[in-house]
Parts: structure tokens; C-alpha cells; sequence
């Protein structure tokens, strides 16, 4: 049986037929229009080209299940605000459905991500995954008893608007350090700036001669050149992202913790510190059973793989 | 059919006969000795006390449930570590099981406490819990998706381990800043006495003429009296406690979110001012569909209760 999964992007709409284990058989992308009926027909048509891709047709798959940034009622199957994508209470999965032919779910972003991870990525076989992706925001997700958890109100697993600095730096959800404020490549080009400012003569400068120009790259390369500044820098991050993770940990205890995003290119580089600081916070930290730390494993294609998957796991 | 659940204090062993939707049919009660054996027959003691109040012998129960503090392994039902009933590597259940000739399975009291929340308290009717309990720690336990979430090695929910104010005051678990050394009853007296030490004319002084004197009772009563500096530590309090319920509700966002322990006898002059914090931190405080916060329901009777119910709800 056949599944097709979308995920709804600000740049792209990306598609993907999908087996019930998880494989992705045909994938397919367009750009992302403006207009709600306009992104109903890019879906429709990216679609039908992941079906085409794997030789299949749209009617052959038993569902579609549509991964959305922003706000959504998920039991509604309504884009309630997405920014990024300019929809507001747009009832994307009913005009979904009657393009396709097919009965449409929709989710959260992250929590198809999350989902993705834990069929065909870093949670395969176990029986409980959480996945932080640490991009412009925190994006979380779980699967915990073999279920999707999002809450009574589908609206769990905000683990970026956790508050690890209270009274800290200000977040976008209108709270005072969150976690995302700090742990996401946002709050980590943020860090870098502010050393950068109070350090005219770091190293810093030569990787990013603009305050504009700084990325989520800059600090980890010139830490790497040997700059102090830039390590001070890291090592703040590493505290920030690990203490955001313990809490993780010690509150869910998943078998599975898997981190994504673009900061994870940085590989063993961020995660070996990361579990320093684990083996020093977790409350398990003695148990022979820890919950497993790891890189996700899919990628930009988790959020496809999940978004199709959903109707299995809910 | 009938359940018998334990729940094993420092001071006392309490034990209850408990139906199979929560009602507590029968209680008794036993100073708790020194020694493993010592310990389980007490438990046998209680257990057939609880029994005979309700009219039925233990042989009628279906099984017996154990909540014990400290560290636990719940598979093995062995007490690892209980250093208030001062046992170690104690095989619990086996050693109830054998004296009461019932099968027994051993759980951690505040998880315990968080499902007979569930099943006969705060929860009754709903479909997911967080309690959490604020006492010499912060306890705390879930129920979610009907069944009592623990994580996959049993050790969940230890919210009170979450860190909320990174780098921040020391807690008994090796982490600095966790929820607990400020929410709990013994961190507010210890920003009581902090703030009876930097305001010696304080009013504070006059409810508890000694540091060794204050308790979770005293901030309140000299901030009702007017005092402005016991008003400032109770500020700081509420927005402590709500900084962790509003990172629960975020991240879990559980149908009920119950709140119980000594602090709690304060009723509204403590709920009131939360719930004006959560209406300003919470991720989804314009939606319609929120976790109600409110007050736990059955007291010290909802680890006996818990623990009884402990086998339906794993």
C-alpha cells in the first residue's frame, strides 16, 4: 500500500509516494506559489509527479498526509496562520483531497519530521524517538507508545518554547528564554554577533566581516582556527543545546534522541561535547539504560516520509 | 474486583483496598520500622488492615501495587536506592508478593500519585494528566493516552529536573537551576530566608523570628500582612512555578495539568496569580482548546490509590 506525504515549505512544496514502512518510492518538488488555491494545485501536481516518479498512479495511494509550518487544526485539516507561506484558515486538506481523489490528513511540521525519523530514520525498530531539529527555530517532535504525541489540542512537543533562561533572552512566542532563543542556528548567529560586538578584535571578523554576513557556520570555523572568542562562543551553545536536551531527557526519558538541522553538519564536532554535558546533567547519567543521543537520519526528506505516514501513527 | 496499593513514607506505611475505578474502600495505616523485612511486613500488616476495614480478606484482591521515593527498578521490583526508608537493592515486590500471596509490581510514588490523580481525582473523565506535586521536591508524574507514561527505562517525568534558570541555584540532583530548587517548598523557603538575610527590618522576621523557623506558610502570611519584601519573594514564586507548568503545557500539553502538595493549601492566592502568568507564557493561550490547571483532589490518598491501579494502567 502506497502513501503520499507533502511537505510545505516556504520555498518548495515537496512530495513523496511512500511505502507503509517508510521508503520513499518517488519524490518530487516545485516551487511554492502565493495564493491558497495556488498551493493546493502545486501539491497537486508534485503529487502526482512523486507518483509518476514511481511509476504509479495518485488513485494507487490510500491517503495524503500534509506536513505545514505554522499554525493548524489538525482535526479541522485547516492552515490556520502560516506566515511563511501567506495562508490564513485556508481548509487546505479538504481542497486537497477533492484535487487528489484522496482522503487528506495534515500535521505539524516537526511532528511529521518527527514521525519520519521514527519509522525510516534514527528510531527505526525502537519504540520511542524524540526529534529536535535546530534550524531558524527548534523544531520537536515525538513518538512515544508507538503513537504521534501532540496533546489533547494537537498542539505539543513545543520543546523550543521551553524556557531554560528565565527572564532571558526574548523569544518570537512572546516568552523570555526559551530555549529556542538560544539552541536554534538563529540564536546561535545571535550569540556570535553580540561576542563579536563586545570583541572587536575576535577572529570572528575574518570568517564574517559583516555582522550581516554571519552564519551558523562562523563560529564553529573560527573556533576551529583557534580563536577564544569564538570557542567561548561554542561552548555556550553546547551548555544551552545540552541543558535544553537533559530537560528532554529527564522529563521523557525516549529511547531514542535525535538531533537535525543545519548546525548538526558540524557532526561529532557538536555532539561530542554535547554528550559531555549529558553525562554531567541526565538524571540516568549512573543508569545502564540511557536514552540514546543521535543525528537524524533523513534529513529535508523526514517531513515527506512523516507527513505520509500520519494517518498510520495518530 | 479489588486492589490493594501501598504507598511507602518515610514515616509511614499507608496501605489501601482500592476498586477498579478508584474508590477507596478500605485505608489503614503503620509507622514505617527500620529494615527491609522489617519493612515488608509492615506493608503486609497494612495491607491486611486496609483489607479487613473494607469487609474483605487481601485474598479477594487481585493484585498489590507499591509506591516507593528514591530510585527504582519497576521491572525487577526492586527499590535501588531509598535512602528516607534507608533500603538498598531491596526486592520489594517479590518480598510483598510472597507474604500477601498477590502479585506485585512496584512503581515511583509520584507517578503513582499522578494516575490515581487521573483515575479518581483531577482527571476523572479526561483522556491525559500531568500532576505535579509541590513538596520537599517537586514531584511530578503523567498519564497520557490513558496510560502511565514512565519513558522506556521507567525513569520519566522528572520534571522537577528540568533546568529553568541555567547556571543557576544548585540542586540536589548535581544539575544547577532545576524547576525544583525553586518551586518546590523548600526552595521557597530558601528565597525566604535569602531575603530575610538581605532585608533585616523585613516583616518577615516577625513570622519567623529564626531562619530555621520559616516555612512554605511564612511568605504568604507576611505578604498578606503587607510586607513588600515577602510580596517580592512570592512574586518571584509564582513566576517560577508558572515558568515550568507553562514549559508542560508547551511541550505536552496534557487535557489536565493538577498541582498539589503543602503550597497548595494557599487555594486561589496561589492559582490566581499562575494563571495570569500562564495566560501571558503559554504557546496557545489564544486558542480555545487549553490544558486546565487546577488543583490535585486526593491528596496523600493518590499514591495509594495510584499504586493500587498501577497493573491496569502500565
Amino acid at each position: 500500500m502506497y502513501y503520499i506525504g507533502i511537505d510545505l515549505g516556504g520555498t518548495n512544496v515537496a512530495a513523496g509516494l511512500v511505502s507503509e514502512d517508510g521508503k520513499l518510492l518517488g519524490k518530487a518538488s516545485v516551487p511554492t506559489p502565493k495564493g491558497a488555491g495556488q498551493v493546493a494545485d502545486a501539491i497537486e501536481t508534485a503529487a502526482r509527479q512523486a507518483a509518476a516518479q514511481a511509476g504509479v498512479e495518485v488513485s494507487d495511494a490510500r491517503s495524503v498526509g500534509l506536513a505545514s509550518p505554522g499554525s493548524i487544526d489538525p482535526e479541522g485539516g485547516v492552515v490556520v496562520h502560516a506566515f511563511n507561506l501567506g495562508l490564513d484558515y485556508v481548509p487546505l486538506a479538504e481542497m486537497v483531497s477533492q484535487r487528489l481523489g484522496l482522503p487528506a490528513v495534515l500535521e505539524n511540521d516537526a511532528n511529521a519530521a518527527a514521525l519520519g525519523e521514527f519509522v525510516a530514520g534514527a528510531g527505526m525498530g525502537h519504540k520511542s524517538l524524540v526529534a529536535i531539529t535546530l534550524g531558524t527555530g527548534v523544531g520537536s517532535g515525538a513518538v512515544l507508545g508507538g503513537k504521534l504525541y501532540t496533546g489533547f489540542n494537537y498542539a505539543g512537543m513545543e520543546a523550543g518554547h521551553t524556557v531554560i533562561h528565565r527572564g532571558g533572552r526574548q523569544c518570537t512566542c512572546g516568552r523570555k528564554g526559551c530555549w529556542e532563543a538560544y539552541a536554534s542556528a538563529t540564536g546561535l548567529i545571535c550569540s556570535t554577533r553580540e561576542a563579536m560586538e563586545a570583541h572587536p578584535d575576535s577572529a570572528l571578523w575574518r570568517y564574517a566581516p559583516a555582522l550581516a554576513q554571519v552564519n551558523g557556520k562562523t563560529p564553529f570555523d573560527a573556533a576551529q582556527a583557534g580563536d577564544p572568542v569564538a570557542q567561548g562562543v561554542i561552548d555556550e551553545y553546547v551548555e544551552d543545546l545540552a541543558c535544553g536536551l537533559a530537560n528532554m531527557i529527564n522529563l521523557l526519558q525516549p529511547e531514542i534522541l535525535c538531533i537535525g538541522g543545519g548546525v548538526c553538519k558540524q557532526g561529532e564536532n557538536l555532539l561530542a561535547p554535547v554528550r559531555l554535558a549529558l553525562n554531567r546533567e541526565e538524571f540516568t547519567r549512573d543508569s545502564a539504560r540511557r536514552t540514546k543521543v543521535c543525528m537524524a537520519q533523513l534529513g529535508n526528506d523526514a517531513g515527506i516520509v512523516g507527513a505520509a505516514l500520519v494517518p498510520m501513527y495518530r
